[in-house]
């Protein structure tokens, strides 16, 4: 490997906001440290397609405040396959890119990190997913400002609930991670959250029940968690069979938790680990994710980062749990 | 009739952003007149039941920016009842109410205007709804917020449409009224809007997408206005079936169109048409929606406003016309 | 005159929220009819140094939703002299453009007023401005935006001046005239507002505040209007040196106000009045403004538009009053 | 010091958007626990007038969303005095308080340690402050809200600082810590901030204009961080008198960057640690104050929160550097 020159730049998998912010960092970083930087579109699906673009200063400005990604992503199906990332090596060979910073979630960061094994390719991955569930970062870019989504989301559904006197279960993104439901359950000051996490859902749910009969509180939000098994529906209907008297409605947020102006939070996460992306280059790092722990800049393995088992802090059931008296 | 002295408020049906702005204004200005006003709890069901209690400026104090409304609000079967409304009458009469403000959408002016009709009561509405769907009034009091509120989620929506590629029909409240659909389509830059008011529905997804084919746009928008008859599912699986290369999705906003702190002009709105009801008393008018038309207050009589052909201004389809291009 | 077939484009005096959307509004309907557009950077400035360039749809993708004007404003010393004009008259002969289509305020119109009539130019004019101050329309592009900024900040200060017990005076935009205070005063629930329509404002204060501490109200707003005489600073030193107990602050809102993305309103008034200028240039129409009245686009001849006594509704005085006991 | 069975909560010194979510959250894990809760009025200054109520749960209902202080909050002369102090103990004692939650800065913490010292009594201190300031915690009570707004209101600035090509010099809060000005410069995409932490500022001013100036950048906007020293006027007017032909604009943010409602980030953190303020009070821990490090419930002892050296990550002064170009 000789030194490196030219850095591309790829978001795959689903958007989340902040992302953009993240391009600029890498962009204005790589370029003031004297990389020449080349935006690849469409995620991988854009190194198989060779749908690659040099980038200027030129490129990122007034994108920091945008949500989604201006280089667009996809999931690509070529890419799973030895043919496809084949030629994904040869166009970035042609293209003379030395280095790839992959901004995304789990299954990107796996990609790269397989990628960059089989190629022996400088890869340096950017936590971008709106989940929260990367491992060795506190937070991921695009998590924070979806937290305040859901809770703005939930103030107004708390308007309407309070009016009209009604139970409301809110279906909130996150994956297999609780992370989204349990901390805008607690900012929105919702009387309970049903997550992966916690086995007991079922119980929870009864206990919740019980406890808001008892107290007789006459409107009350739920925020469930996205999940393969059951949603927002099913406790809903459930709900309704055993206390017909309730008024219980559904609200599922869907994609519109995904988009919006990245917050401050977000916006200095990518910016950060974009600037630490450069370095890490710099330093010769290869095949890590760029993370921020107790306000400082990390390197991961991106084999740590992807481990499935980030903690969830089980204290947060608790404070839910007390608040929601 | 004697002199009215003492006055009554209640929301009814559907809770809309800037009631309790209207609330505040009803009690202040009424105070300020001479009046005394009670709060009606739960809309025609607090009638019934009585749950009425006497209002002081304290009572409103800091709700003009609250979404919702903290009278509260219900469909009250009983009130449909000869029986029940008799017991609404006769708790007016005990509890010294003179003349009634009921601040609601048709459903309830229809409910004050039949009462008024039947007891000689004086009734006074205010037009509460985010449906704009009264006849009378440039606007109705929540119609604005709404549409911004439709407006930013369609605007979140895009980033992700966007970025992904994909076909998104987002589906708006509205009743029978396409006005939040297709303002809120030209609002957001949306590619088409799909109302009850337009009888060429179909043809106009049909022309819509072969233009979109034609153009080969590789994201759009449709806003579709609920109805009864079909929804953005329904528009979503016919393209699916015929465009089977496309990423549709769908995103039914529900019910967070309803909450949220009331926009500038709802609350101007619900303070200038407040402080109407109380000169509109005081000048003796009854039975009554005090409105807003070019910018001056008006008096509409209870059957004018509750007519179902509040027409639509057909121009507006031709400007998301030309502008989707 | 022959036939219209290229229509330039441009921003001229203090930018306002919803430019950028009436810029999309000529430029789509513009093509969509079958005209060339230009745009014209930096205003009248860019008419002299023939900073012009040809619009395409493009150009103003993805700008419906942005403060600001891409077009970029200026005040042009140039367009003042006879020579300017000139210069600017020949650029549009030289660029092929035959009508010019002008966003601006009371300034920027009657430019195009005097430009249209010295030179028989076609010169259609859209009301943009925050101030509201244009004749003939019933809001500007930017005031509803403006107004909903300057509550939002309002309620901000709100919950500082409830949390400390303080007198705010709040200083807001509007040149001349009175609608941005009289209006956000309404909307935000401050005790009063001072405006140069009102010219009893010095009793204004003295009773306001006599009233005020009547009641011992502890904390309390006062919007007051910029004007060249006396703004914020003014109103507090005095209430500092007669109530010198009071805790006594100035907020001065300034240039914040201008910025931010579009309310729906002014998404839509842009969006209808720039289809409007298009088909009044089909029509034939010169030297008007397109405004809207009545929820319906009109044509105002430019020398009404630009008159300086736009009626302001004096019922609003009444309506802050009573609310504000 | 027998059982503790009854506290108090205050908020003290200037507001901070979450100071509610706060008070919520002790009062209800308070009531959750069994403990009496009782709610203190303006600070300091309602234990020397025993301005105190009894809180339930009703007390706090709905507030977590609402900015400023339902407690109130002011700045207390007389508990600066001995005298003032023993008024304080003596009321304490009177209401059968046994422990003290102090919300607020860092003068307020110092008041809570003197004072338990003196008395020796239990007093625990949660991170109430929009600034940052605060030892042993990763943030603040409000930070992240206010460093949202800042951003917001700069995003709406630069809109007409780009439409104009101005410089803007915006002055935002932080007393002597650069938090909020580096982090929302940050933020905000600024080209520069000016930060009491970096002694160098009359050379970074003098660097980046050199810079902006090779560049022929036509916009841009530095944060100003306020301070005794010199504020955004000062340096506006050096930038005016070297460079006479830029237009260069002041914009002061002032108090509406302490309202607002809080952000989800906020929301949390007071809840998380208004949760630990009671659990630190059953494990007997006493003139602590409750932060959060990494994500974890952590006590620091008073006399360790108000040490006035937080330290300034200088790492953000380089990604501020590299992403401005």
């Amino acid at each position: 490997m000789g030194k490196i020159k030219t850095i591309g730049i790829l978001t795959s998998g689903g958007d989340a906001p902040g992302m953009n912010a993240a391009i600029r960092a890498v962009t204005r970083a790589g370029i003031y440290n004297g990389f020449e930087i080349k935006g690849v579109y469409r995620g991988y699906e854009g190194l198989i397609t060779d749908d690659i673009k040099p980038f200027t200063t030129e490129n990122v400005s007034g994108i920091i405040g945008q949500g989604g990604t201006i280089l667009k992503t996809a999931r690509s199906k070529g890419f799973k396959t030895m043919e496809g990332r084949q030629q994904a090596y040869d166009n970035l060979v042609k293209e003379g890119i030395d280095a790839l910073v992959v901004i995304g979630g789990n299954g990107s960061l796996t990609g790269a990190m397989m990628f960059a094994q089989e190629f022996d390719f400088c890869c340096i991955g950017l936590p971008g997913t709106i989940d929260n569930d990367l491992y060795g970062t506190d937070s991921t870019i695009g998590y924070d400002t979806t937290m305040n989504t859901i809770m703005e989301c939930v103030d107004r559904i708390r308007d309407t609930a309070q009016s009209h006197e009604r139970i409301f279960f809110v279906e909130v993104m996150g994956r297999d991670a609780g992370f989204l439901a349990q901390n805008s359950a607690i900012a929105s000051g919702a009387e309970a959250a049903i997550i992966p996490e916690d086995s007991t859902n079922v119980d929870q749910l009864g206990r919740f029940m019980e406890r808001g009969i008892r107290k007789s509180k006459r409107s009350c939000i739920v925020i469930v968690s996205e999940s393969p098994k059951c949603g927002a529906m099913y406790y809903a209907d459930r709900v309704r069979k055993e206390f017909p008297d309730y008024d219980v409605r559904v609200s599922i947020l869907g994609h519109l938790q995904r988009g919006g102006r990245p917050s401050a939070r977000d916006r200095i996460l990518a910016s950060s680990t974009g600037v630490g992306a450069i370095e890490a280059i710099m330093q010769g790092q290869r095949n890590i994710m760029v993370g921020v722990r107790n306000n400082e800049v990390v390197y991961v393995p991106l084999s740590e980062a992807i481990r499935s088992d980030k903690p969830f802090d089980k204290k947060l059931i608790k404070v839910l749990d007390e608040l929601s008296i």
